[in-house]
């Protein structure tokens, strides 16, 4: 019962951090620590509590990056991570940082976390439940008084939903012109970092070099339906996918519909469907786990009484491979262009400038995060990360590894988004032991 | 030159009805009038008058019902109805009239006309080139001292464009409801029709009855690429198709488009292609002149990264045959329900409320313009039209028939819109000698 006074925000400052005694940790030996759990009901306490900064209309969670509910819910976490002794500090990119000291200072890092941050119509487990996770291990080591030889760092990442901007920061991706895009909130990035507490100004004091941390984990909700399907508690992610988007423009002739015969048509909706079969068509036709969807449209005139003259889709390839969404691609632009032919239309493909690329985990920590999984009796399934995340931008830098847990119907970027606790609690205690296993490696 | 003078506004109240000696033609026989013209040089010039009222941003002629174009094009017209001695009146529902005498009082009226307002987007042929030759024939009678037996009626109808109002309003078709609905300009019926000069209140007193008039003859362009396509100089209208709208609604499952493999899509807007294509399929399988359009789309949430859950369609489907259009439905009701359970989706339709019934032209004076059309060396074809007209209105009313003329490429609704001087005037022609022939046998 005495955890539950965690969750009390009135009662922090009462507590104070000296009342848990966590410096005196620091001075006590690492203990094996093989038998060591998360509190599972703190955790989702504390996931509960987050939950309650930031309101949209509906009364749905609403901590879109920049926006009050984003830093109040920072301002919150920066309490919890002060109660836990880890001295949190902002980066020049608004990224918090909250140090660990281990054993021996001359090894590098060990870093983890996730973000706070949401999509405006977005969940309480999406981001959260890395953060909370990695805040729980900290606790936990606290109160076991176990000492890591390497130093420990949670992260939170600024601004993930919005474009991984934190993370890209710290891998040195941020450009000037970044910094002046717009984010959803309507702030520039600078002016969103700004009110975090970063720095625009002085991006460079952020940046992280290659080699800088031992590790980057990240633990996550999967956000897809297939651990729930087949009823698997761990996923260890082998790889997040690279993305692509290309604005499909198809052309044919606005004409009457009425005085048009369906033989001197030049639809350019009917050719348009046939292109959004076709990319069906070739996604599905290869075995393996890359995606395509078409989820833009909009056709021109748009009337019940005009056949569409132009149609504008938008096409996403997503795969753990580059060279594969490529030959998709090509496939796809070939049926295409045998359809434009066939329909009197042209389609145009254009490549849009925000593709990511894809980036593979770090084979030796997805082999901890297995081995930790087993030795806590949980079922595994190796799987690529199909949305993007910080570990993406961190992989340039560091071995990722992520680990993922099983969402309730597949649902995500959604306020139904749900993880049941066990699971949450599987999930940080593989993160747990994941960091102990390398720390010992090292 | 002398007839140049008629397109000079400046010179029409300077010249005067007199001038014409309209009045001293009453006490004339009607002569055999086999060999009488229009004159196409006068017509041309006339519609290019017409065309310099009421312009938009680009320059492009607006005369959209009741804005100040359609007002003034309509004034200029109401001059050349003076001209033609025509002593024009403006009815209830401000449609314009001018009825010129006939030998035998006890006649019915032979009307024909068209109407003068355009789709936003319109050109300077649809109404205005069946409007112009109705005055064209007047004058040639005119010129020529012929006097018909029955009276003859030049109407031109107020608001084609915005839903046959005028027409609607003679049929006694037009109800209160129907007055406030808010027309194109973002007047009401009623406010728009006392724009024009006509009484809204007392609508009753522009309907005619069935029987009251002997013919409705219209000659307008055919807004499709037919007879350019088959090089035939003169289209004899079989009918007006009926008109039906559906509002398709596709319901699946919105998801992550990186995370959501895709076996387990429940992807709306791919089974919405499918129905595209359906609605082609089963409209092209049978023979006949039936079109079906998919003319509108609308996708929820529309983005790249989410698979449509939601995407809404406008089908619309056309035919002569009102039976037809049941018949085609039911088979794209049948398909997209197969689709729909293959798809994991559901698919609804709504019929909208506005359809409109197929109208018949009348046989005997279909042949009457198909005679009229041989005697003055045309080819003609046989065929509908597949889009609406005042025609239509007035079928339930009085026999009906149509003329069209050539569009260069099926260009309608469009600034391009263009039909050749040459074929301006034999449809006129044919008009004129289809008139006379009427007028002979009764």
């Amino acid at each position: 019962m005495k955890r539950r006074a965690f969750i009390k925000t009135s009662s922090f400052t009462a507590l104070g951090v000296s009342a848990f005694g966590i410096r005196d940790l620091y001075s006590k030996p690492v203990a094996g620590g093989n038998n060591v759990k998360v509190n599972e009901q703190r955790l989702v306490s504390r996931l509960a509590e987050l939950a309650q900064f930031g309101r949209d209309d509906q009364g749905h969670g609403y901590r879109v990056a920049y926006t009050q509910g984003d830093i109040d819910g920072r301002a919150w976490f920066i309490e919890q991570m002060k109660r836990a002794g880890l001295a949190p500090t902002i980066d020049a990119a608004g990224n918090l940082i909250g140090t660990r000291k281990g054993k021996n200072p001359a090894l590098k890092p060990i870093a983890f976390g996730s973000h706070l941050d949401m999509v405006p119509d977005g969940g309480n487990y999406d981001g959260p439940v890395g953060s909370l996770s990695a805040l729980e291990v900290i606790d936990v080591l606290n109160e076991h008084n176990l000492r890591t030889e390497h130093p420990l760092e949670v992260i939170i990442f600024a601004n993930e939903e919005g474009g991984t901007i934190g993370s890209m920061a710290m891998a040195g991706g941020l450009t000037p012109a970044g910094l002046q895009q717009k984010s959803q909130n309507g702030l520039t990035m600078a002016e969103g970092i700004k009110a975090l507490g970063g720095n625009p100004d002085n991006l460079q004091s952020c940046v992280r070099k290659k080699g800088d941390l031992r590790a980057w984990l990240e633990l996550h909700i999967e956000q897809g339906g297939i651990l729930a399907r087949e009823n698997v508690q761990i996923g260890v992610v082998e790889g997040i996918v690279g993305i692509v988007h290309w604005e499909v423009t198809v052309e044919g002739v606005a004409n009457h519909a009425g005085t048009t015969p369906m033989a001197m048509r030049q639809d350019a909706l009917l050719a348009a469907a046939r292109v959004i079969i076709a990319v069906n068509d070739v996604i599905t036709a290869v075995p393996g786990n890359q995606v395509g969807t078409i989820g833009k449209i909009a056709a021109t005139p748009n009337a019940y009484n005009v056949i569409p003259g132009k149609v504008v889709l938008g096409l996403e390839i997503r795969d753990l491979a580059a060279e594969k969404i490529e030959l998709l691609f090509r496939e796809i632009e070939q049926r295409a262009a045998a359809i434009a032919t066939a329909s009197h239309t042209t389609v145009r493909f254009a490549r849009q400038a925000n593709a990511s690329k894809p980036a593979l985990t770090n084979k030796t920590l997805q082999q901890a995060i297995q081995a930790a999984a087993k030795a806590l009796g949980l079922s595994t399934k190796v799987m690529q990360s199909g949305a993007g995340h910080d570990s993406q931008e961190i992989a340039a830098i560091a071995p990722v590894a992520m680990i993922f847990v099983p969402s309730v119907g597949g649902i995500s970027h959604s306020y139904k988004e749900f993880t049941k606790p066990a699971d949450l609690a599987n999930g940080a205690n593989v993160l747990l032991h994941t960091i102990l296993a390398i720390d010992k490696d090292n």
